[in-house]
């Protein structure tokens, strides 16, 4: 069961702003059974949790069009092909979107944000010594407001469903994993 | 900054199998710039942590055209219409994927796989005291390998890589705030 299915054919449906549709025709080779996919192309993402000398969390509150109103994140967004490597997208996000800039970046974690149907990876990186450096740059049509929070803020806006994006959640556990906020939450556990 | 920007028109682009595409044009009311975006449209989606009597973890491996390669995950997928609530659809999917059934479900968290351009979200739910009951009844084309783990080795799959899916990283940062896998989780902390 760990062979990959093989690719007969793969076609280009359709192109969109910020990505692309496309159908691929594979085989399982341990039962023969073919099937048509419809797969979402992306760049990779990046997302950042910038930290302050300190030690609060850099969040940012922005409309968002999916969701239908404004949401708590993240800096983050698409790998560029002249970032060159996520890094240096991530870096160039934090700066963009907040006008900060870390002393260092560190890779936490690594998911993918949909293996089902998305090709694409988000890589999250922990940016410590964040402080802020610049104005805002943002993309047109971006209005995004810069707020600082303690861990212990972020931490309960994580329980109480204030955070809510997938991708910010998986950043946060790996923050967690590294002795940040999330762990030390504290809800009523499940009841036997 | 909290008022939502206003559609002025929102035209659906594309079907596809698992999801359609819109353009919708909108407008800031509070600087009145105006841009379209593009939105994915599909169903809330839905994903379960099974464990059972023993405090085992029932995860499933499987082929992800996605991603290209099997990956670990826990079952899950999309509401139907005829499931009514998500908590029916996470039962039915349980059942399907893994021949699986729970004493009962909690829903533990939801979030939105991308509130940036997803429509949609995903429950997630602690399904306690999971048995095998029957076969899996999976959909055409899909071989679900069904495997147990204990805890510890479930958190070893998050902190190595070897679970990506950012919902199921979601899913179990959800377990871990009520005392499951993750939180015991010791990875090098960030050196300062």
């Amino acid at each position: 069961m760990n062979r990959p299915w093989k690719t007969l054919s793969s076609e280009r449906l359709a192109r969109f702003e910020i990505f692309s549709v496309r159908a691929d025709r594979s085989v399982s080779p341990d039962t023969g059974f073919e099937k048509e996919w419809t797969i979402l192309e992306t760049p990779d993402w990046v997302n950042v949790i910038p930290r302050t000398p300190e030690g609060k969390i850099v969040l940012i509150r922005q409309y968002r069009p999916g969701a239908g109103r404004h949401t708590v994140e993240i800096p983050g967004g698409a790998v560029d092909p002249e970032d060159g490597d996520p890094m240096e997208a991530a870096r160039r996000e934090l700066l963009e979107e907040t006008g900060y800039r870390a002393q260092r970046l560190v890779h936490i974690g690594t998911v993918e944000p949909n293996p089902a149907f998305q090709t694409n990876r988000c890589h999250t990186y922990l940016a410590e010594g964040a402080v802020r450096i610049a104005e805002q740059d943002p993309d047109p049509g971006e209005e995004i407001e810069v707020l600082e929070a303690g861990e212990e803020e972020v931490r309960r806006m994580l329980a109480d469903g204030t955070i809510t994006h997938a991708l910010v959640v998986a950043a946060f556990f790996w923050h967690a994993l590294r002795g940040g906020a999330a762990p030390r939450v504290d809800v009523s556990p499940v009841e036997e």
